[in-house]
């Protein structure tokens, strides 16, 4: 669960962009028929096996809906169960125009983080019993880092930096740019010189060399052949943590795992799980 | 291509919003090694065969970002065009900063958005010959609805809805709080009567029988079999268009078109579509 | 009344916007003369005979600024109901402060919407015992749209669009860029095949005939005269519905009536109502 | 014409609301027969005699759509002339897409900011000849007052307080609370010393002899009567301004004339004023 | 204290944005050792010797953070009051994890005003005794002028004009725009007849005579020579409020007390007052 | 200077809700005189020792109000020079009524970030000739963080995290709540294992040592004595960094410098240092 700090700065501003992207003047279906409150209820139905991830951002979307506080949701799981097709996981109470009209947009959260914390569950499934962490990217659907980081959590996962102010990557442009690996981290060490670790994307041997020379803090081998990998591991020797990146998928991933790198990262998790289906069924008044 | 008043009216707001998602108080990494402007460009590249969606978009993150007028991108292709792997797209130009900082929400807008328009084109492509229509629904990313209706568009689908506002589409609860479908038609078109169409959802020939009779515009035949749909247009025989709904995907919906359908919908084009990926390359000063 | 999901995502942000208009660094008036809470009443009085229309939001204006529950409006009348010079419609408890700085932008809502729903009923009085609607227009005040198209469905008239972008109306200009009513039509179902209906505004007999056989689903009669409606009418015999706009006021709508057409449109119902004067009277502590 | 610091701080941000309030997801009618930018020009024509107001936000609120700097007006007229039925006023260029998508809400802005000058320069004109200014009230349309007190003075009035937060006028309530005029002026000018003056509305003749020996700037005369204004003027004798309020119309206002006051308020003149209308005429493209 | 329409209108949304300034995805601090709610409390201290000024803001952090109503503050002193190095001001209570993600900026707001209350006390105790008011400016810091101004009034001292609209000022560059200071006063009060009182600064005794002839309300002498002021002082007699301003501060002001002018202005009061230190202690779970 | 990208996402907001805060509708002073554009240069004068800062964001508040262009400065120095009493460091042209409506807010923000840059610097040159580094804290004016830190590495020093969401920083609370220094940081390295630096708040000896077992990459020696900070030097040995604070300030820091610590940070930097103060000077039409 979001805690009600970040729930309420900065969780619900998305939401609510949401709900207002689905609704400009009314919802005129709703509307036509329901010109009164009626306090009804619904079962939230999962479709499909999988992970269950945003419960609590599935009740927060009928939440700010209603000031009333008629809404409210009884749980069956808790984020992070595996859930069944077919199997019941809340039952929601509310003003059914609430209900209806917030349902869509409730569905919307709950499967895309339902199907990022089920595909991550898969992919750090094969990394169990080893130490390796499994990594996200910033390879996230814009304006949907907080759910979809949040989902890879849920999922078994780790999150890599958030964003581009709290993490210091240098990749081959900023190297590039620098002229050369000990440039570059001797640069980001004068620039943020305190809370920070500083990492580096490296393609060969000699940049990896380069940066536990001058001090990286995590190295990123990059794209880089399983005969590479091992040469570089060997080298750093536990001098800097390990980060391994690149096309990275449930396929192959199993691959790697004797490397005696720290991280494996895949923008796949977030960027190209499909959703788990869930349902709101049997909406009836009460 | 989005006209310039959708771009800048409703467009916009969301591509800053994301950008301050991925930066907050500076790009530390580009920060550290840059001080100072420096103009460069850098290769966009397709990684995957598909159809290109978001050109506009990928440049204006970067036009957003910089007021010097100095970033623009010279395309090669443009939106709908298939693309190969290895193969080049662009080219853009600017301060090597601001395309440092811009290059992830740039590429994951994008990625998204040609990977709905590749998905889209599949499965629009199974319905080719016949006059149905392929179409998407509001199962959208929360604050993603204008570039990925707009992806469904150009992968050769049309857009049901876009929100809540602007159609009346009478669902099981709606029509279970009217008293039937019969009533529901009635008060929305009461509620309703001028330029919106009223679409019913119907589970039952039944249902169907009273759509058509109430005077819908269009029904939607929810999950039924092939036989019930059947018969089903039968009856309808012309008297409303027909839209097919539910679970319909690309292996499935082969199957459904001699049936003498108007539209077919599928909530999959824009929630289980996979990333196409690109890649920006080979940045250097200019 | 607004259902609770309109009135928070999508009538509030107005609201709030308003009282800071009104308000940038307190209300020194007040807080001169009460530096403490006070509980207190006041009487809302009508001034004028009409059509009350706006109650929710008067109160909605007050409830925004206080947080505490405190404050709370009793009802004599509802939306739509005549109301006499001197009647009392209200009696509102809460801080006197909260009163006091309210009262202001709660008139000028009520005044605003009452005056409409007023003029409206007057006008939609003289189409009674027959089957045409009045529409309103897009002729809103900046920024109170949703509070003035709502007035005239109080006042007994029905609403054309919302918006330039959940209905399409092809004007003079949108068909001289097709090259002709057909063009424009086919083009309009080409990129908006679904929900939407398709209006066509014309001003000659020949631009109906077109239209018809485009097949729009509605025609405008622009600015015609009597002799040309009667003509374009027959033509038309059922086959699309009818709109007539064009300087239509309360003076000269009672001619129109007899043509058989199935809408008539009216932007003074938006631009041209005077206000209906209510004030807040007897305020005292209790 | 608003200053650039107003226009950009204070008044774009309503215009850019307004907009949105017409456009969700782009202009549909426009974009099914307009792909592609072509430039154009239209004739801004008035419908009635009356003095004109609002040019600037007319082509502002293109200049907002439409970055490309191609939108530009030809005005042939200035704000607070006097302009007739039929009467070319401008002539406006731009991408037509533009000219199409904001025309509406650039004829709103005009036509009622020109509806309240005209109402304004009418009553105005009975004033003439006497030194008495005539103001007026904070019942404006909400969210528009920027926009109707600016066209007060170009209608010839004068402005009032702009806000709660800028001018002290104590009520009845005010009053009350504080315990009688003296009391509450004397509060008034502890809270609130140094550059606002304070102003005091008051119904009786004692009213008014304790807001003169409690040092008020200005002294309203509130709906009283002749006899009594004639009376409360003597006795102030030029010890404070004097106003007089209370459903001043065109048609009471002359008079009022002789009583040697200051001040002549009227609420009418933003609240209850017509529009004067407009027309964009003959876009055609170039 | 803030009356709750301030509060809520005006204050709330820069509390919110300086705690989103603070927290963007989360405390990741806290949210690592508290994963549930656990209800606590703490003391707030004074830790130097002072006036304690922003009580109510600093529980408004954490209630703005917190919509569950668990959060409270018992206070043991109120604005204004003296307080001394290690007294406890108040008990807070509420969720350790809300009072631990607020603490910084409930402490920063507190710490400011009680800087600058304290300041101004300190000045204005310099003026006791003697009828002259010290006023604030406007060098406050960007985005606080809401609290800054209300630290003044706490402190003893009044408030200058708010911002650039509610008041005339007219500085030299006004002056030489306008030809002189006769043209000035007379285009003030032109452009601004109504609530507004004129201020003119003025630099020699000339400047002065001309500010009263042309009927200046108030006259402020900027940087002049004790002698100069005497002089001035004198000439105007009683027919404008006089204003002394220029580098004053609390060394200084002594000697300017006897001149027998309204006002002494200084923009140290919230450009320069050093903060009042305060801690949040014994944090422990209830 | 502030790269461009930062400018616009992160710096821009502040300024123009700063300028929002100084300006509601128009600025009645220099709208009374200059209803004209006119063209003019100012300059901007140092009125006392120290160190520039904010020379940029001076010009930025300009721009941000007038999109013709035509305002530019031409800076006589850059950010980190020293300056003295009389110094002209820049000459501002542009519209003289943006130049006057603009000035105090521009104001504002380089004399406070001057301010900072010079205390800053005045403290970080008693740690010359040593390797400690200077921090500054989370102690910043609510909305001008981004302002203020800037200032401080202008001024020659660094800084610590950002806010709560970058880094992580266990204090006594988190402490007590995790129960314990060791489970504390374990849990913080479980839920923030990438990319963030743990650092520890400790009070005791045994503090320092629970944290160097477990793994703290910075441990803060708070409010100890002389004594205990050579004892927990020793006792870390270059097993974590080393941050002194509490309390730190100009005076006491050069008896610190030979601990051997990494870091001494300090709230003073931008809770209490003193405005450095600018004047615009000689406005004159050009």
């Amino acid at each position: 669960m979001f805690d009600p700090v970040t729930l309420k700065l900065n969780v619900d501003p998305f939401i609510l962009s949401a709900l207002r992207e689905d609704m400009v003047n009314g919802d005129v279906s709703t509307n036509s028929v329901m010109p009164r409150p009626q306090l009804g209820e619904a079962d939230l139905i999962c479709k499909q096996e999988g992970i269950v991830c945003g419960l609590q951002i599935f009740e927060r979307v009928f939440k700010l809906l209603d000031e009333s506080e008629n809404v409210c949701a009884d749980f069956y799981v808790t984020d992070g169960d595996s859930v069944k097709n077919g199997q019941p996981v809340a039952k929601i109470h509310g003003d059914i125009r609430v209900l209806l009209s917030g349902e869509r947009t409730a569905l919307n959260y709950l499967q895309r983080m339902s199907g990022i914390a089920t595909y991550t569950f898969a992919t750090a499934s094969l990394l169990s019993g080893t130490k390796i962490r499994l990594l996200d990217t910033r390879k996230t659907s814009p304006n949907n880092r907080i759910f979809e980081k949040y989902a890879v959590r849920v999922g078994g996962g780790n999150n890599h930096r958030y964003n581009l102010s709290d993490g210091v990557l240098l990749k081959d442009n900023h190297i590039g740019a620098a002229g050369g690996v000990k440039n570059a981290i001797r640069m980001a060490k004068e620039y943020a010189p305190f809370v920070r670790k500083i990492e580096v994307e490296t393609e060969t041997l000699e940049m990896v060399k380069d940066a536990v020379e001058a001090g990286a803090d995590i190295i990123m081998l990059d794209n880089m052949s399983y005969e590479q990998m091992k040469e570089a591991v060997a080298w750093i020797d536990g001098r800097a943590q390990i980060e391994i990146s690149g096309n990275v998928t449930s396929e192959n991933i199993a691959k790697l795992t004797d490397l005696g790198v720290d991280f494996i990262s895949s923008g796949a998790l977030t960027h190209s799980a499909p959703i788990l289906d869930f349902s709101l069924k049997n909406l009836h008044a009460i």
